[in-house]
């Protein structure tokens, strides 16, 4: 199902019937509306202005709507801010953050959360059983703009709480951040200080600890809206729309307070910032980079246990990135199927129409500012029409899963020890190497069951739980581990008996060194006869299990034993594929080697291609099945789809 | 004619015949004195020593020397910035800026004022009507080292006030600025701040009018000394010495108040600055880029409304670029003639005499700190002697006028869209094609009356107020428009019935939307069976007018009306000198296509030729001409002239 | 002889004996011990707890070993810092550095100080004269982590009384920095601020007296140790542990009060990070640059006037360079051999065992955290066992003397005029120069006597005092200057009769003009016949005296008297090489040219070859010699030696 982003208090009223109506006609379904709009909800402290968005609402369900009520707390008003002391977040400079664009409170001032209980329990006695509304999503894209974590004097009380709870004693936090190094040892809560300011880098353990801290007060914060629309808003669904490759919380975590995950996609800017290679960023510019949005739907699948949209899918030109290009004609309805394909229940526009005015002016959206319809208006029609032809069943479980933690983006942001070594580097080519293989994957935190996956693909998991190692345990899978995997004990401390630590259970194994090179050095991975290049991280393996492949010295580099095999380097995307297929083929597999920019993904038994690059391509599709999208070959920037 | 600046406060008393007497029998006129001698005036509070001063006026003045008496405000001495409280500015990260350098006060403070109002009334008393004065010099680079805006206390009070005055009620502000977009609307001028530290960006209406106000302080701030002067020291001319690339303030307003503009000339500094490509950085580090002085010459020119100088021109290797490289023999004389072929009264040079201590210690000067004339000194010297030969008549009215407009450039860095996308680079390069095309060009404000030019470039216009538009559609010239003409309103808002906004009264045209690119993707642009680049910012147009050109995919990239043009893309400088030069064509202007480093002037029927390149080149002089620089043939970095 | 830097603080007691009987098996000599133990040393105010460093000196001692006891000043414990008011640091954007790693403390508080007083005394008067205790280190690195420099009140303070002893009288401050310029002047000591937060850069003078004064502060600051060491521990060495390429403090003068000079030796992490091009980082990326550990080994045994030590030598990768390769096999020995052989004392490795928590987790030990030997381990074995069989003499004096000079560094990082041209960068590049030649260097102090040095290299020398002149003019040997030499007086100004300054002494030449260029630019410097590049910095010079070298367009770039040589511009090193073998041949010494990578030393009669190239070198061993390490050929990451 499609929807649509739209913010009435930004247009006459007298336009609302006639959007409404055409939202309709173009077939839309869902509304979201209210986010942001707490100036407009109560416009003087206690005054509230409910009218216009009563008639916002009756419009909407009149014309055979649903909406989506965004309660406004990412952006509280002025008068509110300047009532509220200390609600601003201090950044790392220790400068406080300033009124004037939005996101700008502390997750940990309690006097905020007072004010966000209140406006949320008014909208929510309002408008929580009213028959429009089908659902809420709590404030907006937390974290974006870097406000997860905040320096504030608030932030320190309750970090050093957060620790009381968490440790138990100062002892006990010396000793599980080995304090005793250059005399940090506390001897009274109030000595801890937040990590940041200090002279050279301070202890990692102290990162991580605050790292927890600052995610858990977003879960915290969200926890108390939902706990107040679950009161107020029986049956309705309550959602989040995450913003991508956004690692600062953990979105697992949120999610499980919420119904429904839902994140905001933006290709072609993403693709702009991610750190890919200048030629590969030129390549798909116009497109997005083929991976970027189907491991967001993934990712988005997995923290909504199945349940998630698209809640803002760009539907031409964004205002954000460096640089900000058109979708290649025919992308917004390739995103559009792609996240269908993924299993989004809905996929919402961002937004029904070009604002002409403020920070956003240059966001396009599906009508243009003098009203017309824009380019992607055609693209959603033509989708919508599809869409009713086809008869979407639920995503079933993929035969590939991907473990993703966020406590592991944290551990190596504090600690890179190489430079370019980065999380979501890492993790979007493991994801890229196995998906151009044709496979479908679900990703999953780690500690979540693995049953029923043939294979288990674990980029890096510095730090693996007792319930991440059971769940390896358990599955009956190929589990393989990358670099830094099992490295790091929960406190940020080497573990005994040196890394992998905790998956020395099921490899003979020792990583006894590691090193960092520059990205214009490598090393020869010498696999099955051929030579490949290994980059940026190299281990030192101390293996008594089988060596499948070495560095160009001899030295180990990938061991197994069984079903469970370790990765010592970061390798270049030929030897990944390479060494999937292998593994996938072992577990009886079928892998289909597609072409650069071409994916497969299927969802309830509907087989679907996307097509990025700048040829066309024919795509497999069996003699028995039956064609629900295009003839067969896929073109630039084409869909095909069959049963 | 020809002068310098001096600084007698930086040397003995026994020296200052001598130096009068040597600036005299160099061929100099003019002599500026006086400005950052602020602690040398007045060393103890309310205690004058001007007798230095006297006697360097009597010097100079029996010399037969004309005093040009700069104001000293833009370096207060320490007691100073002790006593009066909150005049020291606040950077954009909220830090105080310091004494120990120079322009260390805020535009805002009123008690900074009231002590520029008394200095330079005892000023104006002392010296106004002293024989030897010719003029003033207001203060010093008005927003050198990013001075303009401030952040502290003062400037919000006062940007309130100015807000007051210019939106009349805060419903007109909350309008204007779109503020209900994140629920920024103000109930109080009291809520309103100033637009840094936001957590993202700022609302652009709220740069906007700040940016406004600030350089609005900055015309009051002139005001009040140009007032002071005006009564003291009648028939003496005024002027400020603007600094080149410097946008933050409008140089035409403040020149409103003033007799003469003059600007700062450093061509190497600024060709070592200047965001232009490795090669041509390369090619004319020793030279300047051949348009880097000649357009501020041209644009000063403008601000001047004729009347204009150049207060300190380069005589050697200055200190304050990255690389401060020897200009090449024969460029100080060079730059001195394309100074006054380009119509300036005055070349003055920045300094008599290298300093041996303090900050400018490695800025060369005429003279060698050891007391010797430097290399420049010799070029002056022959310079001196040619200017005596030679009658210069007024600079008359060019075929070309290209609209040079300080908002504009205030909006595209409000507002890039495009990471690489700035004014000055967008319109150095429009320059830069019209002047290679052999022709004169006036620099002109938006608004300024067009008649007469049979050619007017407009690179960008992101604002197009009524009076630029009924310019525009009086005059009978070709008027060319660049990308993002008219595509903002004078709130920063998306015009009503799209961009290019006012303009669609003389075209057919709507901007259904806007890409910008990273560098290394381009586009192809057709015209006349051509093919050139289009690069970094594409426009869809919509046009009902005849299409001259087309990007690659066929789109429209240039349309025109009758005499008007809009061009929607950013194009190479091979396509704007071919379109530039049918378009002269056209209009019966006869184009000279020059080499890559030469270029044409003329003042009162004379025409100059000047070369940075490293090919002599002949001139294309007449057969009836009388050479009076030269044989015609233009060496490198040589002049020839001919009436 | 060998050491090892151990924290048993961080290690169960029941390891020590262990850890002590495998450290005096595996050969090692000294063991230091203590340095930021403070937190255990003093648990709570006042209260102190020896009874673990009795029990480990006691350890140690039994196994023979010989302790090097640190201060524990360079890491304060929370408790000592929240009750010493004003003893933290402010960084240069005025905001207090944190606690929570390591160097949070301010030179100029005396609060801070009497509290060091206060822990130096009692521990010396617990062990200053224990049988173990060998000697002692003050503090840690001073100046790591931008250290030296703080912007406090006390700092102000203290500036303010510095300024006063040095220059008597505000008048005569005025007139050494030139304050008249910009109105600078002062009129009292309290109007004098530190030199940071100006609107553009502040006076150089006052930058350099600043610089003085912060280096100042460090001395006596590690005075006021040594005084009390002096007193309590007799017969003892002090000692401190430098850190290479930080020049913020005059590191001769703080070894003024000390004995025993010593550095903390990482040559891959230096090379990582120093400027060099990018195929040299590439090359030696897991060896270091040949000259980067020579060269700190030279200085600091300058700095010790013979006695030095490397306390602190990488054994494995490290942890705080951008990229930590592994060093090639062999480098741990390679780089202990150079270190004798180049005069230390001691090289001791840091650390004993890899730790696991806290910071430097990721930096390698001799043992594995998981308390196997690592790597390392076994090269310190084979070295150690080679050093029993050789018997090292003195280092006897160079033929060649190289003169470092902090304040020359502080110079030209005031006033860099062209913004690549960096101290270090150009002293590294002569000296690789000289080395490659076959040379022993001294590395020498302004001003240290030069009597018996063949040849004399002064890289650039901007401030010449007046016992540097001495030094150079009673020496014998060829003196060698480079660009900028005698460019600035005491002040910082430029000398009157303009640069070399005091070199017209030996030399009839005056530098009247300078330019810098872009690292793209280049000119031809032609030197008897052949051809060679000069970049970065070009100097004017007006020679009486033979020219030697020219740039292209025939401009005097080396000239000489006699014995005294200047060359005006950077060349680069195949010139360096060549002028330096003419002469080094003129004054009879024998030069031989090296490959890249390998580096001859010689000590007491031995001479031993090191080599970082990839291919393996035959040295040129004469015929009587004897070999004490290696076959003649020195296989790559190899050592050879004989008498």
């Amino acid at each position: 199902m499609l929807g649509v982003c739209y913010h009435p208090e930004h247009w006459p009223e007298a336009r609302w019937s006639e959007d409404a109506r055409r939202m309709k006609t173009l077939g839309l379904t869902y509304v979201r509306v209210g986010e942001f709009a707490w100036s407009r909800l109560e416009p003087q402290p206690g005054q509230f202005d409910f009218g216009w968005l009563d008639r916002v609402l009756e419009t909407l369900g009149s014309a055979g709507l649903r909406v989506v009520l965004g309660t406004p707390t990412a952006s509280p008003p002025k008068w509110l801010v300047d009532r509220t002391p200390h609600m601003l977040a201090v950044d790392l400079e220790d400068r406080p953050r300033g009124f004037g664009s939005r996101r700008h409170y502390c997750f940990s001032s309690t006097s905020y959360m007072r004010e966000c209980e209140r406006i949320v329990t008014v909208l929510g006695g309002r408008y929580g059983q009213h028959a429009a509304v089908a659902g809420w999503q709590t404030d907006n894209q937390y974290g974006c703009h870097d406000t997860v974590r905040c320096y504030c004097d608030n932030c320190r009380d309750a970090f050093r709480s957060w620790l009381q709870r968490h440790h138990g004693s100062l002892e006990a936090l010396n000793q599980a951040w080995g304090n005793v190094f250059w005399s940090m040892e506390y001897r009274s809560w109030d000595e801890v200080e937040l990590p940041h300011r200090t002279v050279t880098e301070a202890n990692p353990s102290h990162w991580l600890d605050f790292s927890r801290f600052a995610s858990d007060q977003v879960v915290a914060f969200n926890r108390l809206q939902v706990e107040v629309l679950r009161r107020l808003s029986p049956k309705r669904f309550l959602a989040h729309n995450y913003l991508g490759f956004s690692t600062d919380f953990d979105h697992f975590r949120v999610a499980e307070d919420l119904d429904v995950a839902s994140w905001d996609s933006s290709p072609l800017a993403f693709t702009d910032l991610f750190p890919l290679p200048a030629e590969t960023k030129q390549r798909y510019a116009r497109t997005g980079h083929p991976d970027i949005a189907a491991f967001h739907h993934d990712l988005y699948r997995g923290v909504g246990h199945g349940r998630w949209w698209v809640m803002g899918q760009q539907p031409g030109p964004v205002n954000w990135a460096p640089h900000n290009p058109s979708p290649a004609p025919g992308m917004v309805r390739l995103w559009t199927w792609e996240a269908l394909a993924h299993g989004a229940e809905v996929v919402s526009y961002f937004r029904w129409r070009q604002i002409p005015f403020a920070q956003e002016q240059m966001h396009a959206g599906l009508n243009r500012p003098d009203f017309a319809p824009d380019v992607g208006f055609f693209e959603v029609e033509r989708t919508a029409r599809e869409t009713t032809t086809m008869q979407l069943g639920a995503a079933s479980r993929a035969p590939v899963a991907l473990v993703f933690d966020y406590e592991a983006a944290w551990v190596l942001s504090i600690q890179p020890q190489g430079a370019e070594f980065q999380y979501k580097t890492q993790v979007l080519e493991w994801y890229t190497a196995i998906r151009r293989l044709g496979f479908d994957v679900d990703i999953v935190p780690p500690g979540a069951r693995l049953d029923g996956y043939v294979l288990v693909l674990v980029p890096t998991l510095p730090i693996i739980s007792d319930a991440a190692l059971k769940a390896f345990e358990s599955c009956r899978g190929t589990v393989v581990f990358g670099p830094r995997s099992g490295s790091k004990t929960a406190h940020f401390q080497l573990p005994q008996g040196l890394p992998p630590g905790p998956l020395q259970r099921f490899l003979d194994l020792k990583v006894t060194r590691v090193e960092s090179l520059a990205p214009d050095l490598s090393e020869q991975l010498e696999w099955q006869g051929q030579s490949y290049e290994a980059r940026l991280w190299l281990e030192h393996l101390d293996a008594g299990n089988a060596v499948q492949a070495r560095l160009g010295g001899g030295k180990p580099a990938l061991v197994n034993h069984g079903r469970f095999h370790y990765l010592g380097c970061v390798a270049e995307t030929a030897f990944l594929m390479d060494w999937f297929e292998a593994l996938a083929r072992e577990a009886n597999l079928e892998p289909l080697r597609l072409p650069e920019g071409v994916r497969l993904r299927t969802r309830g038994g509907i087989t679907f291609a996307f097509n990025s690059d700048p040829d066309p391509w024919r795509a497999p599709v069996p003699p028995y099945a039956r064609l629900l999208l295009g003839d067969g070959v896929v073109p630039p920037q084409g869909v095909c789809a069959w049963r």
